[in-house]
């Protein structure tokens, strides 16, 4: 994963705003926001946050939507959707 | 809210399937998947298996995440999350 990237878990909510914030402030003023499954409404508020709060200048690129392939833990492959949120500042 | 609008609730994930698909085939083509807060993730989904599964050659557009205002049922605001997500064939 990039440097600038942030993959959203299991992490408290402010724990990835405060991230996203450093990594417009710090670096290079461009950031992506990842998630996978039921995260991605998670990824949403996080940038939505970011922008409403406290990086008003901060603008959403082009959000990205996919699917990954995963491997099940009972075997065979699972589906799972995704989420792309590119920020810059 | 516009005919060609689909608004994620409670109902089956496959009902939502199968009434974007409906749209795409008989509604001009084109229709937006919207949600709010939880359902986000659900409107992803919606999204991804009908492209992945039944409509192949169905695009996804511009995808577009927001906020919405609402009443708290305790007085006051909350923020709540939204996307649109365009679907054209």
């Amino acid at each position: 994963m990039a440097d600038n990237e942030i993959l959203v878990g299991k992490k408290p909510l402010m724990s990835y705003v405060l991230a996203v914030i450093t990594q417009l402030s710090e670096g290079g003023g461009e950031v992506v926001i990842k998630a996978r499954g039921r995260t991605i409404s998670t990824a949403v508020d996080i940038a939505q946050i970011v922008k409403n709060k406290f990086a008003k200048d901060a603008k959403v690129g082009q959000v990205k939507i996919g699917t990954d392939e995963l491997d099940a833990k009972e075997g065979g492959k699972i589906n799972v959707s995704t989420i792309e949120i590119p920020m810059s500042k």
